[in-house]
């Protein structure tokens, strides 16, 4: 099965499939109907028919979906059988945060180096990893391949580290800065906004109380 | 000017033009066009002109858009004048990167408590909140009024807490943990589900690597 013949609204939909298929695994269960998964992922049978067929795994009518061939077909479509070297920049709160995510190992992510701008940080250790300080960063790029570049670093420093990374090979940032990042076209850019998943709630909760307070 | 006369697709853009609007006050710009603000945002001009007409704030033709007032007005909408007291469950690595968020004072979140159910924790303080058991939870949702609950716990304690935060009214989730909670509908949940953000970023690696080494 080929990637490109499932439409990208189906692909923003399969990590919740392989969150379920995992939970599946774990429980013992081998293979589910297409019924019983929209019960537990209140999204209609159909629609689950529609998506999943796209990596076949279905046996005769009242068989079901095999669940762990579903979920290797998944993961393999999402790349998460592949290993990616990565890098986080940012030793603060929510870069000690991520480097001790356990998400990392279950998408192929290898944690081989943390950088700072704090002197007070150099040579202290996350998991291991040695963290080192941001000049180093050039030269650690040339020496080692590394895919993932993870950003946590203040807002201040994110253009510039940007620059360093494009112009050192970077394909991928995951970028939790509060700013829009400036990056050619072939360089894949996934924005974790915090403050604006907030305000969507803020809003929410606003609109709520609106209705209910009239 | 009143928010249900605005479709979800713009609400969703304003947290955006929020960030750079802020930007543009910190700079000292008072005023500015919408040709302008579309070369900084990487926006068509006509889009700018569609969404932000909404909110008024422009005078003649070439006087461009009002920055400050354009920001309040957002910022109403929004709801980010309003006093939202919130409290983080899970006093981990991603509850102590949370309760020290600059992000929260902008958008009225105000830090009330902190729970967990590591013994370890009890009575220490985070930014001068005290962590408390997650036993302590009811009682003191009976007696502090509190809005947003922050769950940072690990997924196996999520159900039972947000059984315990329903019951008590709270009124929004900001949920971080890797799963779909279950709630009634008047009940909102804004998700972070960080994986998925890191499904997708592989996945995008994995397509650009096999167009690029066929």
């Amino acid at each position: 099965m080929d990637a490109k013949d499932i439409s990208y609204a189906v692909i923003k939909r399969l990590p919740r499939y392989h969150r379920y298929l995992r939970d599946l695994m774990d429980e013992g269960v081998e293979r589910i109907s297409s019924g019983e998964l929209s019960r537990r992922m209140h999204v209609t049978a159909s629609q689950i028919r529609q998506d999943l067929n796209h990596f076949g795994g279905f046996g005769q009518q009242g068989y079901g979906y095999n669940v762990a061939y579903l979920y290797s077909e998944i993961s393999k479509i999402l790349g998460l059988d592949s290993d990616h070297p990565m890098i986080i920049l940012g030793a603060g709160n929510l870069g000690h945060t991520l480097a001790n995510y356990s998400g990392f190992d279950m998408c192929g992510g290898r944690l081989i180096g943390i950088f700072d701008v704090n002197p007070a940080l150099q040579g202290k250790k996350i998991r291991g990893v040695e963290i080192r300080m941001m000049k180093e960063l050039p030269e650690f790029l040339r020496s080692h391949r590394t895919e993932i570049a993870v950003l946590t670093l203040p807002r201040s420093y994110a253009a510039e580290a940007t620059a360093i990374l494009v112009e050192n090979g970077i394909r991928a940032i995951w970028n939790f800065a509060h700013v829009d990042l400036d990056v050619p076209d072939n360089v894949i850019v996934e924005n974790v906004h915090l403050s604006e998943s907030l305000m969507t709630l803020s809003y929410n909760l606003t609109e709520y109380r609106k209705k209910h307070e009239e």
